[in-house]
């Protein structure tokens, strides 16, 4: 008995998959669509564009840093750019920086080369197969910070769906407490105006218990602002752009680039107006804070012709998004771009789009992929069902991210000598010896023959990853970080800003 | 009147897109997952593998080709190819050739850098949403024969399905008289015996209306070599690549290297014996005409550890084509591999796992891309509906295979100036100039808003696909080359051959 007992207690553990999809890095060489030369001409045909037709700027104080910094104003509010401040701007914003997430395992480097990825994001509405379509609510809102926090390969969490139920003044309360209680990743702050913005850093800023020159020393929440294309920067765009800078927060500028709509129907053309719209936002950051974290981005896909609406996962997205890592290389940022879906259900056509724009992003060397996992409608609805369905494909691009070992052990000339023509080898010592740990186990992908799916009740996808987001929110338990004691001051903190008015969105 | 009609005489027809989805080249850089060493050591495995363990050949006249080519031969039937063998072939072997069709316009080019798609082959089920999933008749076979010849990105025609229903002594007549009635490409011609390949290259000869010279001067038809992995080549097999070889007509051969299953766990290990089947193929087709084309060829994925049945979509079977890309640039030859889904039916995951499967094909820089539209269940069955979904996948990989432009007219600087801040590029000259031609029109996707959707009935893409494919058939006209006097002929050398006792399938 002793001896069978300290046998067991000596016994090890099977062998686990060990791996890490929290920090990743692109494994392939970035994919190009054009030469040297004409990512060249763009980029020469960007500054013209902000040199001699200027970017319109709603807000007086960024007028005032941007004239500080060198800039013609014209007609009130018309900023013509020289190239001098843009080349100033590119030499000192950072090519690499942290977006720390609660604990150090979330860190994200920010750097071309990485691969970071953001579920959907921003949608007016939530679809479920069992709740169906609705406008989003908090409790949607709350759920998805749930879901993502259930995937290490999702590094980032956007506002995946509006919390419509939510008054405007208070919404950025809810929201940001809300990712605090269940959520270890950096949080997404809204550029709503100034009052909210520094409600939220500040929320932040405590419940992580920093001290301000701690908080910014490195960037611990982080902002999308779209510009307002054609060549427009609005004012509460304005000012998350003059106070995520000043606070050294992280920026992702986005200008939305559409062909036809609010860009040229060229690839080219669209690339030119999103260049030159990204450079004079990046400019305002480095006059408002040199060095402050900012990251390029781009959103440029293409109408249908036959309606006007937005289209994704088309030839011309892919191309667009290949261009764009061309010029985020040639100015150093790191950037963003999207996978997506104008599908309006989970179905072929869904997972297609969603599939063919996030290779792009991959072809591409997107330092973030957003929208990667849940978007339909072309961003109107996030779908718990499809953000199962795609994050098959993000965990795939995961472990692509590792390498494919070929020593001698992988190449295993021992088992192809033990291996007999017409023999098998399930049962080879090689076999045993990975069977545990060599392949990426599926999440919702069934390879269960015919017979055996139909006995099982023949669910298709979208049935089987209702099952899974169900089971995820039923065993949801916040992550260690999520304080109690830190809740409780954020509640207090935000009793007493509401007693005060709360702050009302600007613009 | 008359001027009015003189300028509608005279008026040009509007700009139609020009494209040409037929002869296509790859866009993108190859990606690797290995070092140029790794590569080396894995051929240098296979070729001990060839030296040192050897491959079971069945036929005794492949036996004596390969011994009088330098092979050793004991037990029978255990054949050990020296490096020189391999060598010489891989020297012989051409790097390039064409696949000739029945016109100028559907010739292919075999080397490295071409790209040539085919929908999903092989399957012994058909299914569709009208009439469900049976077995596959020779009305299925010739319905894709119908579809294939409708997209050009659909270069060559494999088997789609097995017409069960006809017999297996007369189904090499069925088949090939399907593919000379309905289609301008080169037929595929199963290798199951040296009679029923000569009674097919016969047939394809003489309605092609070509001398034995002419018709051995490029290849007409080609075939598909499966090598029953675990090393080795049986009857049938063995007389397709000396067969084929001997006419100068084309053979793909294809390891079936399913990790776990027929090969070893690690991509490493089963690219090793894959490369090492697929070397003693290429070299018994050198042996038997030096300089026959031969393409090489891969399929490797994984098993579902829960229950042995393939898998696909997996990161394993990305990692394995894109280190066979690799190995086939190492030797230089045109090759094959292929996008794959072992879903059940045509949902998320059956989309998803056909895109990763094909984009991998695509990063792979591969020659040929089998199954790319339809496949279902591992290849038990071929969908209709999937097989024009995926070709929304095909047809975008054909438009990125074009250049994007990117000179001064395309970059638009005057369309640029002429629209002001808050404007839109609707009604710009630039966007009047380029609307009819510059986007590749969807072919299923649907991009509407999902009120217009739900007021067309909500069709998902599965729906509408089964709308077109209807419709595809149903104007369906076979090409000019499809003579109907030389069908003739065709028919009454098959009641000749058939008078005579036909060709028996063999092995």
């Amino acid at each position: 008995m002793s001896t069978r007992r300290g046998r067991r207690r000596g016994s090890k553990a099977p062998p686990r998959r060990d791996v890490n999809y929290r920090q990743l890095r692109h494994p392939f060489e970035p994919a190009r669509i054009w030469s040297d030369d004409q990512v060249q001409a763009i980029h020469e045909a960007a500054l013209t564009v902000l040199q001699e037709l200027g970017i319109k700027v709603l807000l007086p104080e960024a007028r005032e840093i941007l004239a500080k910094g060198g800039a013609v104003i014209r007609d009130e509010d018309m900023v013509f750019f020289g190239r001098d401040m843009v080349d100033a701007a590119l030499a000192s914003a950072p090519k690499s920086f942290a977006l720390c997430g609660a604990v150090a395992a979330r860190d994200l480097q920010m750097e071309l080369g990485c691969l970071a990825v953001q579920p959907g994001a921003g949608a007016p509405h939530a679809t479920d197969l069992m709740r169906g379509r609705r406008p989003g609510s908090l409790q949607d809102f709350t759920e998805f910070e749930q879901l993502v926090q259930g995937f290490d390969a999702l590094h980032m969490v956007p506002p995946v769906v509006e919390p419509q139920d939510v008054p405007p003044n208070t919404r950025h309360y809810a929201m940001t407490r809300a990712i605090m209680a269940n959520s270890d990743r950096a949080p997404f702050v809204f550029s709503r105006g100034r009052g909210q913005v520094m409600d939220c850093l500040e929320m932040v800023r405590d419940f992580r218990g920093m001290s301000d020159e701690d908080f910014m020393a490195d960037s611990h929440v982080y902002t999308i602002v779209n510009t307002n294309s054609r060549r427009q920067i609005d004012i509460p765009m304005a000012l998350g752009l003059i106070d995520f800078a000043r606070h050294e927060q992280m920026v992702i500028v986005t200008p939305f680039t559409l062909m036809v709509a609010m860009a040229p129907i060229t690839v080219a053309g669209a690339l030119t107006l999103s260049h030159a719209e990204a450079l004079a936002a990046i400019t305002l950051t480095q006059l408002a804070r040199p060095g402050a974290p900012v990251t390029y981005g781009t959103f440029t896909s293409n109408v249908d012709m036959k309606s006007g609406a937005p289209a994704f996962g088309t030839p011309e997205q892919v191309r667009a998004t290949i261009g764009a890592g061309q010029l985020a290389r040639l100015v150093g940022l790191p950037w963003r771009c999207a996978a997506e879906s104008a599908a309006n259900i989970n179905d072929a056509q869904a997972a297609h789009e969603t599939e063919i724009s996030a290779w792009a992003c991959m072809l591409a060397g997107s330092t973030i992929m957003i929208h990667g996992a849940g978007w339909l409608e072309g961003g109107l609805t996030v779908s718990y069902e499809k953000l199962i369905t795609d994050m098959e494909m993000i965990q795939t691009f995961a472990e692509l991210c590792t390498p494919t070992p070929a020593g001698e052990a992988e190449i295993g000339l021992d088992t192809l000598r033990e291996v007999m023509p017409g023999g098998h080898f399930f049962g080879a010592a090689h076999t045993m010896e990975h069977y545990l740990t060599e392949f990426y186990p599926p999440l919702v992908h069934d390879w269960s023959n015919i017979g055996t799916w139909e006995e099982r009740g023949a669910q298709d996808a979208s049935t089987r990853a209702t099952a899974i987001w169900q089971r995820m929110l039923h065993d949801f338990t916040p992550p260690a970080c999520c304080n109690p004691d830190r809740l409780e001051g954020l509640n207090a903190f935000i009793a007493k800003r509401s007693a005060e008015g709360c702050a009302h969105p600007e613009g």
